[in-house]
């Protein structure tokens, strides 16, 4: 028997986001009375085609793009896979068979061009990062060459935060003509998405991350940026994603959205400055403790950490005894026992990698909730490292 | 201005459903107090997670599959895809290209082996059907070659009703040892999908064909099928469907399969008798009038039409002023003027085929709906007929 938690605490915002009452609310008549096809015809039809078309003008509006730039997808991980297979089959005819990437992409990325070049005859070039997991847009330039089909990098990181320099890397492809790609999946409710200033050709989005429903993402996909489509079948969403729209989870995503952008002034100061005190409390009262990520320039919600001589997996499994629900790094790869590729591309040492926890904030975390980890977080990791054979004082 | 019709009927089941109200109170928990994503590993992504699982359950045992095989997916195109891009991709280096199908399949079907052929270099052959839409298994048969990757032969067709000899099919791929897909996508609420029996090793499913919701799908797999994923990322779904699970569609999926088949006996004799009356009301009130499909080895819920010297679009307009939802073909096609490829393939002259009406009934669906469509439809047929140069008593 375990007894219950004093507090229950979510701090995995980064994992997935409880679906807004207001989001929900406007899902749930697309469900049984406005039940119609899109493609349809008769009037039922063409009410379910006009929820989409709201739908993506909203979305549409966020992004400063045209409506039909945007398609909507099942995720975060489809709308990386259409972006970065869709453009590389759509030029390999061209003789464009080299990718550019970064190490630290999230596996929707990572695992796809991996997947391009072991199966399909592709090249990767991976740039660098530094210790805080930033890419130099110079290394990219460098990296273009005549062959080059795609370069994709995340606008943040989903592990430790850190945001790229997406509109500079934007420049460069935009003056060598070549298109461009980021995972905006952890960015989605926080930061910018002017897919103008950010100078991308493809941008991923995905509801779950910004209090919108699991099942529906978004690709940006810029006019004449070259795509060849994976779902296959009828026509829809102008031929680049076959399958019956998902009619509430496109409503709920739309919706999500604008609540997010509405009100992300107000919400990234509330997250940013408990996140804020989260690192300072954390770092302030454990030793041999150490902020993972860039210390300024990342998301508003999240703050990680490497603790030495312990296991994140252990920190969790207490943490999660009393009542905080938090992760070592990607929810994707928590069976996993790995050392996250993104701190080993940063060149955290293997052995201290082991000890990752990632905090994400969200909307409705207090200072109450703040204060409850910084009261107990120290706890278990003295008692963890007291069991320890890793760590030496 | 139009005045509101008399009544609204909708006889589009083949297009959508509308989401069960008890699929729709199983999911409503998923979105908002029990949001965890299932890959987390402390007790809210726990419950996700056992949520996910038990929904396999189900799945699985309506398949009479085990849960392992059950793969969730955004929708039937998806499913479609995954198993013949997947399957396909997975044996290419083995030197098998060739790929067996009919030419009266769903886009998510044909347009996917297209683009095998065009893009990747697979051959096809695509084997005849006969008149009423049914292919002989012994084409099948005698088309397999060494080289061959997959026959995939849909289970029942969607816009014309008929159901295939899939069980023959199966006994002669399994005997030769190619992996065999059926789409039943149409077919998945009312016919039998014990998978042993059909011996199939993919078999495609859509939700929202069976009152669950848009955007979720499934894929049954057979252990050991070969399948390469097509969305890559994390390793959900033991790796072959990367992305976070859309738990409350897979939850409403589940729900709604369930639901379908406790009930299939009695709901299928519900519709099969209305679908009767409609057939015999239509063929003896309106001359030249042809039913489409097999005559007795269809959907029960299924009942389509050529109408000799008009458009189908024509009439589908006249019906939904009247409040009756119905459809010429397939609703993923309605925006195309191309007469139906699946009429076509079954012989039916391209002036005649012009002129298709898909009726397809549901749970809800009563005798004064039929009474009130074989009321309005000689008359509509009756004045298209008198304006349209094509057609001559």
């Amino acid at each position: 028997m375990t007894t219950k938690p004093v507090r229950t605490v979510y701090l995995d915002h980064a994992a997935t986001t409880a679906v807004d009452p207001r989001v929900v609310e406007a899902m749930l008549p697309y469900f049984t009375e406005k039940y119609g096809n899109p493609s349809s015809i008769y009037a039922l039809g063409r009410e379910a085609a006009a929820a989409v078309d709201q739908a993506r003008r909203t979305v549409a509006e966020v992004l400063h793009a045209q409506p039909r730039d945007i398609v909507f997808t099942s995720s975060g991980t489809e709308s990386d896979n259409l972006a970065i297979k869709g453009c590389a089959f759509a030029q390999r005819k061209q003789g464009k068979n080299h990718i550019i990437t970064s190490p630290i992409e999230h596996h929707a990325v990572g695992h796809t061009v991996e997947q391009l070049v072991k199966e399909f005859g592709f090249e990767v070039t991976v740039v660098p990062v530094d210790r805080y997991g930033v890419v130099d847009p110079d290394d990219v330039g460098r990296a273009i060459t005549d062959r080059t089909a795609l370069v994709t990098i995340m606008y943040a990181n989903n592990e430790v935060g850190t945001i790229e320099p997406i509109p500079e890397i934007g420049a460069i492809t935009r003056r060598k003509g070549v298109p461009f790609h980021t995972d905006a999946v952890q960015a989605g409710g926080s930061l910018d998405l002017d897919v103008e200033r950010l100078g991308v050709d493809f941008l991923s989005l995905s509801a779950h991350k910004f209090y919108g429903p699991k099942g529906v993402g978004v690709l940006y996909v810029r006019r004449f940026a070259p795509l060849m489509p994976i779902l296959t079948g009828g026509g829809h969403e102008r031929n680049r994603r076959a399958s019956t729209e998902n009619v509430p989870g496109i409503v709920g995503l739309a919706t999500a959205l604008r609540l997010a952008h509405e009100r992300r002034e107000e919400e990234n100061a509330h997250v940013a400055r408990l996140r804020d005190r989260l690192i300072q409390g954390i770092l302030s009262t454990i030793p041999d403790v150490q902020l993972t990520g860039h210390p300024t320039n990342r998301l508003p919600n999240s703050a990680s950490f490497v603790f030495y001589g312990i296991e994140g997996e252990a920190i969790l499994l207490n943490l999660d005894l009393q009542g905080v629900a938090a992760s070592s790094g990607s929810a994707c790869t928590s069976a996993s026992l790995e050392p996250s590729h993104v701190l080993l591309a940063m060149q955290v040492p293997v052995e201290i990698a082991h000890g990752s926890l990632r905090l994400t904030l969200g909307r409705e975390n207090t200072d109450e909730d703040v204060d409850y980890v910084i009261s107990i977080l120290p706890g278990i990791v003295e008692k963890l490292r007291a069991m320890s054979p890793m760590y030496h004082k």
